[in-house]
């Protein structure tokens, strides 16, 4: 199975009804940086209108999406989003106190650019809400995650990533 | 089985994990009508802050929602709200052109206060959203139905129902 195929199975898998639209549809995230399988997210976006937004986002085992923030913008504060799992392990990491160690592997050379290392474990059920601007970044554990996201509204444009190489939106 | 035990079997039986606080403090909406079995509404609310809300609502067979509006507050525009449909199958009606004949059962002796007829049926993996302000209600099919809502803040307060006897929020 290649790497969209696993995905789209996963969600497939997770007993989450979607239609055949959505899961033609699924958006396989690489942040530009062309190694999907370590680091890169996977979505499919029920609702993002200029009030809310709501996503499913599967990662594989180890996958990680990588450090960023949401900023203001026009005026507003940046993104609020909750994360809640409801498959798997996913280990978050946000602005706070460092843990002496964490259970995630950074991507192998990246560790500039995760900085943050305040960890929440998040099993099936549990969720956790960042507040705007807050750097963070999530690595799913051993059997891969499927997290549902509630938020204000997205923009992906305007996310800002640790990484200055990464372009999560191409032009 | 009770109504209580019977509307959290449904949650446990949704597939959707759920912490055992969220389980126990399910919310049995009964719209002060004591007739929930006809007219009522079961919630678990995930989120609820200035920006946004989540919650997983379960209907058992032909159960309804009343029907109601959420009109501007504080100088913003009502909620707006996203319904997506994960297990049996919901009829939503909302303001529009009215069906000759609809698929639900009006709850007996309260035609007056179902005022719009315009079907949505949303079976498993399908959407629909609501307009700030536009009047709506729902029912579910003969199996019941599990029922995401996605939307901007919600405050139940200021609902207007269309039954003036309903209050949402006893005081």
């Amino acid at each position: 199975m290649n790497y969209q195929e696993e995905v789209k199975q996963r969600f497939l898998d997770s007993g989450i009804v979607f239609t055949d639209e959505e899961l033609a549809s699924i958006d396989f995230a690489d942040f530009s940086l062309n190694r999907l399988e370590t680091e890169g997210l996977n979505l499919i976006v029920y609702e993002n209108n200029d009030r809310y937004c709501a996503k499913e986002m599967v990662l594989l085992p180890g996958q990680t999406c990588p450090e960023h923030r949401h900023p203001p913008r026009n005026g507003e504060e940046g993104k609020r989003e909750t994360f809640r799992c409801r498959q798997g392990k996913v280990y978050l990491y946000v602005e706070g106190e460092a843990e002496a160690a964490i259970h995630s592997k950074i991507p192998e050379g990246q560790e500039d650019f995760y900085t943050v290392r305040h960890e929440i474990m998040l099993d099936p059920g549990q969720q956790y809400t960042i507040e705007p601007n807050i750097k963070h970044w999530f690595q799913a554990g051993e059997e891969g995650a499927v997290i549902s996201e509630f938020s204000s509204p997205s923009d992906d444009a305007s996310d800002i990533f640790t990484n200055p190489n990464i372009k999560r939106v191409t032009e």
